[in-house]
């Protein structure tokens, strides 16, 4: 019987170690520490998103991701909604091209389509990349081509920078708009060997996530030109998004990108061992091999509720939460769930994790 | 030559007393209040709008609007939007009802035209309250009709109950849905002497703000029935609403409902005797006269820039801020602004008051 998930987080806080992600904080201790941070440097609230601190934040975001001007905005959803409006107007045309699981296809209620009349154009394969010749299937005017740096749901894949050159040729040589879905752009760094702004250089506008890999409060940020850093302004109050304050959201994201963005490389270098271990225990798959950022994907041989059932009973035995109730995939006998390599993962070794994971395999599939 | 934003800003931290509003918190003080209340209470952030304190808070605004169920979401620009495109789609006409000043056709970009295609129907005069033969010389299908308690942009002002009666009872008799603008709804208990839920009834949905009266940190909700509130949900996906977490927000406006909501009453006193000082000051007429909520306007004979220039000498000799640029209104020899009373205005007595207002008159108005 899988546990509710108020059940499951209740589990993860009574367990010594959760191998994903970050350390959960204690209830109120971001909160305590972004109010200190104010009033240790006297900064008030912002008015509608107009203030010192969130300009000064907004010049800092720009600058990292080589941009004019960058707004910060309290949700990606609302931020790449709003760059593909903009590109859409612009180029006259109401089709916008990405990949079969971004995150406004899957995520979203479809708001593209049911708020700004947008259309769809999918491009390649769910499980693989967009690939050049996927786009030059296309054959219809398209006013923006979304690309996704790493594509989460396939495991944190990233194209070769080749690839993604050509790709992002292709589309500026038809005078399609580029935008970059950056949720996750933090964890490029060492895949590319290239800094942000230079990754980011190849597209006109660049959604990046604050909560993500930087385990802030929340917000994203959305930067490119002037002029369509303005406009991105406008469809932000039309959408309800130029909150009275957001000076809550803007310290924990300022404060985050110090405390974070400096170790991804670790965190990519643990995700690798990580895989490696793993990738020995009968009934495991990891994907991509080796992963390519601090994310990837496990792939578990067995039933999806006896695999549930086994990861919550090492859970409540030896106190290390491995996944909750993992996802189905084309294989009714393969379970899959996403591993993102934080700070909490740090406190085991790979042979640690790689023999708890054995155990749950064993657990879920008895002899 | 008038100050600049943050210049006015600077200034009136620098007085010694603000006569508008609620006081000014210290840098930090509210997010440190929120922290400290999370860690004593135990609460984990909520996730995506689901968990424990979001929920709990959301019944508590159902039931003190005497509805099915409740929605929090990060602004009322949202939450009004999404409650009129509910009723369009499902009474299957675009056009909507609402007043001039309505905050959907000045304040919001037009985002009910830009992202959902909805017509508005501007009904009665933008200096009046809406009458019941405004309604009735309404002569097209109409989706909802939104009524704004009190009406802002106007003073503060409300219908006698009686006609509020008869003006949901023509959109009942028409099958049009209601929806009430409720963004200082908590103002409104005074002048009608029933309880915000009998208030709300006469409506199929309500909005209403946790940081204009109450002064939490950011935040609202939309009430209605539980299948109206569900599809809200979806559309706050849509609009980007559904952030991460808003236990921020959820915090700041729980604590400020217990805070504040009862010492309205003692508020609108506080207008009515201020009020009637200032009517006595000349060059000096209040509108409307005598405040039904603890808001009002000041219409201040002089010329505009002259009356901005004489309010901030004023703020810089005597250290109290009064107003920093009044708004035109129709005649150029007239200014105005509003004044909403809280505990900052409470610091003063209302005769003193008027005679700083005497002052500025006579500083504008030079014999």
């Amino acid at each position: 019987m899988p546990l509710s998930q108020d059940e499951q987080d209740a589990l993860r806080r009574r367990c010594r170690i959760v191998v994903g992600g970050h350390r959960d904080s204690a209830p109120g201790e971001e909160l305590s520490q972004v109010g200190e941070w104010c009033r240790e440097h006297g900064w008030h609230a912002d008015r509608y998103g107009d203030g010192a601190l969130i300009g000064a934040f907004e010049t800092r975001i720009a600058t990292l991701l080589g941009k004019d001007a960058a707004v910060f905005m309290p949700s990606g959803t609302m931020a790449q909604q709003i760059a593909l409006r903009i590109w859409s107007d612009r180029r006259g045309t109401r089709t916008v091209a990405f990949h079969p699981t971004c995150h406004l296809e899957i995520h979203e209620q479809k708001g593209y389509q049911m708020l700004h009349g947008l259309h769809g154009r999918l491009v390649g394969d769910p499980d693989r990349l967009i690939t050049l010749s996927d786009l030059e299937g296309i054959h219809e005017p398209v006013a923006a081509l979304l690309l996704e740096l790493p594509q989460r749901e396939i495991g944190g894949l990233l194209p070769a920078w080749d690839d993604l050159v050509a790709q992002t040729s292709w589309a500026r040589e038809r005078g399609v708009a580029l935008h970059l879905d950056g949720a996750r752009l933090w964890q490029t760094g060492p895949f590319y060997q290239r800094d942000h702004a230079q990754i980011a250089g190849l597209f006109d506008s660049v959604y990046v996530s604050f909560y993500k890999d930087l385990h802030a409060l929340a917000g994203a940020a959305l930067a490119g030109d002037a002029e369509f850093v303005a406009e991105a302004r406008v469809w932000q109050r039309r959408h309800g998004g130029n909150l009275v304050t957001m000076h809550p959201f803007v310290v924990s994201a300022e404060l985050s990108l110090d405390r974070w963005l400096e170790r991804i490389p670790e965190d990519v270098a643990h995700a690798r061992a990580l895989a490696a271990a793993l990738g020995t225990v009968e009934g495991i798959e990891v994907v991509p091999d080796p992963p390519q950022t601090p994310m990837f994907h496990i792939l578990l041989r067995g039933d999806r509720e006896r695999l549930a059932d086994a990861a919550l009973a090492v859970a409540e035995e030896r106190k290390v939460f491995l996944f909750g109730d993992p996802d189905p995939t084309t294989s009714p006998s393969v379970q899959r769930h996403e591993v993102m390599v934080g700070d909490a993962t740090l406190q085991l070794g790979p042979e640690e994790v790689a023999e708890l994971y054995a155990d749950v395999l064993a657990r879920a599939n008895p002899r």
